[in-house]
């Protein structure tokens, strides 16, 4: 089992042809849906008395819900918007709203997960949530902008405490203070993580491991509708992939980049979560062995 | 045989720690030696009688200089400075001097070039010089912002008398009027050209043939010094691997690509052409493989 701890929230989405209010978002919703169809796959999460019914039902759908808190209150919100080009995003509003006061604790059931997804919570809570399980195989975060302002030695101190780091390029630069995305990468393995996988959004990924560099790039793409999510899609594919296989080795790391870039992809092409909805465990294979035969030389 | 057709010039570089004067640059020396490393490779240039007699005897040891031309006057000078990150180029000052005058002629001996590369020349001479060879089969050209923004119905006219577009991703886009890659070259392939290779720097590549995708990362490097040349560098080895194989079909297409990448890593460790000439036809064959197996999953 995996077990996936994040945001879920309420996103208005802004392009230059498109405003979406209130559809359903957050790290662990793209992470938790994406790793769905690969693994039985735990929330560890809060919404508000807001969150609409739909949304509840969707996540039940794709999701064990025993880590969901319903809280008395407002369900987290992010507003972002897009430039013409899809590729920057200016964030307009968040309200943490019951986030804000959330203290997550690990359901029983959840405790014997064996791979455990901290999305890019509060570094500290995920440092101490992670010691509440018993049976840790493979655990592996990600970090934003805002905790490397806020809490640099406490994003270090969880790189410290998981197996693999899954991290934006410009966060990886801005986190180790360096600009060459390798030495970027040296940097959080001295600082003890196993795994550190680089996102570079449309570029794909690099993924390293002791001397090994794995280059990878994004499965390609004509129309691309709303890159909300795409890379805690990728992380989700990621992780839910590796606790399918119940191996970790290098080789299946690799692969699981693959799965990563391919639900990174599906997730692009609809606005919200609606990619990874319409897609499917036959749809995904497609699109992988459609990549396999792409970078073919 | 091949011939390259573009600029041979004088360089200044400067990076964060250190500034190398009149140092020897220009697209078809980069482009040239590359290709060199796969096949005889005549260069179409100018250079001014201030051209140092060092440089001669470097390009006169990897390229037949038949065409290339010495005018009393100085030799096209290119200034830019890198940023911290060596990222982007600010450009200081260009002197064309004797390359504003320079009216190209293709030698006799080397009308018969079945290869022909043109370099990011006027888009005008390009066109008009690619008709003086008699027996082209495979000819590609480059472009730069410069002539998109002065003499873009040149550009395109010149893309419809070549077989393959080489140009960068930003360039992409300013010409196309486009902001997806693939939209980009869908639009260069409208116009004409059969193959487009879109460059995209330390994120590798995209080459385009009817409906096939074919992206390729760069080959990651951890210590960059001089990016001067690294596309020109690219472009070389494609068209010299593909003129060396007489061979462009698309199988032969994704390896030039690939030895592209390899000898565009090899220009941007060290300062100037210093890359391609400490290389050797040994050592690109061993990064190749080194390449095949860093991507393999």
């Amino acid at each position: 089992m995996l077990t996936v701890f994040g945001s879920t929230a309420l996103d208005t989405i802004r392009t230059s042809n498109t405003v979406l209010k209130d559809v359903l978002g957050g790290a662990a919703t793209f992470a938790g849906i994406s790793a769905s169809f690969f693994v039985d796959t735990g929330l560890i999460a809060v919404v508000g008395s807001d969150f609409p019914k739909k949304y509840h039902k969707i996540l039940a759908k794709y999701l064990d819900l025993d880590g969901l808190v319903v809280k008395e209150g407002k369900t987290f919100r992010y507003d972002g918007s897009y430039d013409l080009t899809l590729t920057k995003r200016t964030t307009n509003k968040t309200e943490l709203n019951v986030l804000g006061s959330f203290k997550p604790t690990v359901p029983e059931n959840y405790k014997k997960s064996e791979f455990v997804y901290l999305a890019n919570n509060d570094p500290d809570q995920n440092t101490s949530l992670i010691k509440e399980f018993e049976n840790v195989k493979f655990s592996m975060c990600d970090t934003i902008e805002y905790w490397i302002a806020t809490k640099r030695p406490s994003v270090i101190k969880m790189i410290k405490a998981v197996d693999a780091v899954v991290i934006n390029d410009e966060e990886a630069k801005l986190l180790t203070k360096e600009h060459n995305l390798i030495k970027c990468a040296k940097k959080m393995m001295e600082w003890g993580s196993k795994y550190v996988i680089i996102k570079k959004g449309e570029h794909g990924s690099l993924l390293f491991f002791e001397d090994v560099i794995f280059p990878s790039v994004a499965f390609s793409l004509e129309d691309i509708v709303d890159p909300t999510g795409a890379g805690d899609s990728f992380a989700g594919a990621m992780i839910g992939y590796l606790a399918s296989k119940k191996d970790t080795g290098l080789a299946e790391i690799k692969k699981a980049v693959i799965y990563g870039n391919v639900l990174g992809s599906f997730a692009v092409e609809k606005f919200g979560v609606d990619g990874l909805l319409k897609t499917s465990k036959a749809k995904i294979q497609t699109r992988v062995d459609q990549y396999q035969n792409m970078v073919e030389f």
